[in-house]
């Protein structure tokens, strides 16, 4: 199909199209004159692949081209591709200090994940740093408990990966990360309404305990 | 202490203060006389909730002055804190067809979270949306199974929010559901390198079985 084509069967303008052309993210299509190249539906899979990664899963284009690299040519050992699929974090870095830093460690160590990779437990670190630096307070009983429920959700991922080809692999790491994290985000806020309501709402719709 | 002090302490820019007392993300100092102003802890205080915000939980601008106004200005009741909280997503939201909707009905009915609010449920399906779009195949199992996960949490933290007074309901909710989510995200990958090396690597640290 002509590119005008594409733009339309994709849903992505034109314009953008190109950008993505230019940029490498979107491979070229073959060329058929001095003006002109076809397309087909690896276009339209990889168009709809980048539209999900910056949309839902709110990656920068930055990130996604990263993670697209990654799924394109797989790192040799499986083990190394959650280090690449995990650096294509949406997630800013904050301002950590000691008290942060000992706090992760601790958790990392109750946990049993004193393994880890720096850039997952530096990601924990701000992520704690951001806590305290809102007077957030989180003692290790509630830290424990999100790192129970956590460990539980990543040893049913890491089974369900598949282990026929490497690229199929690769791919349901990479996007898996990031994919289901809206997901997950999405599904606790549903959870808390369900759990408030139940609260503090009571079944004759109660006026809450607080506010009233 | 003057502004040049508060900038110190706070480690918070000095150009950074004056754009967010102009914004009026930073309530305005004592005025001392036509050219000056007196700062005190709550300045401190309230730039570091600030710098969490726009930091480690990733919120815009303008998410973050969504977010404060309500822990400035509580709604009336309780419930509906959740829905202000929720409205500051850091989130991007998706192209979605009915297929996602009707597959979120499911899963939401499923779940037992039927009297959700629009929002989340807008959320859950543009998150589906995003997995559609990237071929990234998540049965009813999978989906099921991460809402349990997420219910388990949703509980426990519902169950924690201090009931003394609705500001410190508020600022709890608000501030909680934005911040916690880095560190869920961040616990999650921990668990899935260790789930992947437990998997993959073995004792004897073999290679793995794809990849080889």
């Amino acid at each position: 199909m002509r590119v005008s084509r594409l733009a339309e069967e994709s849903g992505v303008p034109l314009a953008t199209i190109k950008f993505y052309l230019r940029d490498g993210l979107l491979h070229a299509g073959e060329r058929t004159s001095a003006t002109q190249a076809e397309y087909d539906e690896s276009h339209v899979r990889r168009l709809a692949l980048i539209r999900a990664l910056i949309g839902p899963a709110g990656l920068s284009l930055a990130a996604t081209r990263e993670l697209l690299a990654v799924v394109d040519s797989p790192p040799p050992a499986f083990h190394d591709l959650l280090g690449h699929a995990h650096a294509a974090s949406p997630r800013a870095i904050g301002e950590a200090d000691s008290a942060d830093s000992a706090e992760a460690d601790r958790l990392i160590e109750r946990a049993g994940w004193s393994s880890c990779g720096k850039e997952n437990r530096s990601a924990l670190v701000a992520a704690l740093a951001g806590l305290r630096a809102a007077d957030f307070p989180l003692n290790d009983d509630d830290l424990d408990h999100y790192a129970e429920a956590m460990s539980t959700i990543a040893d049913a991922e890491v089974a369900r990966v598949p282990t026929d080809s490497p690229a199929s692999a690769v791919r349901y790491v990479a996007l898996g990360t990031v994919l289901v994290e809206p997901v997950l985000l999405a599904m606790r806020r549903l959870a808390q309404e369900r759990a408030s309501e139940r609260l503090f709402m009571g079944d004759a719709r109660q006026g809450p305990a607080v506010g009233s």
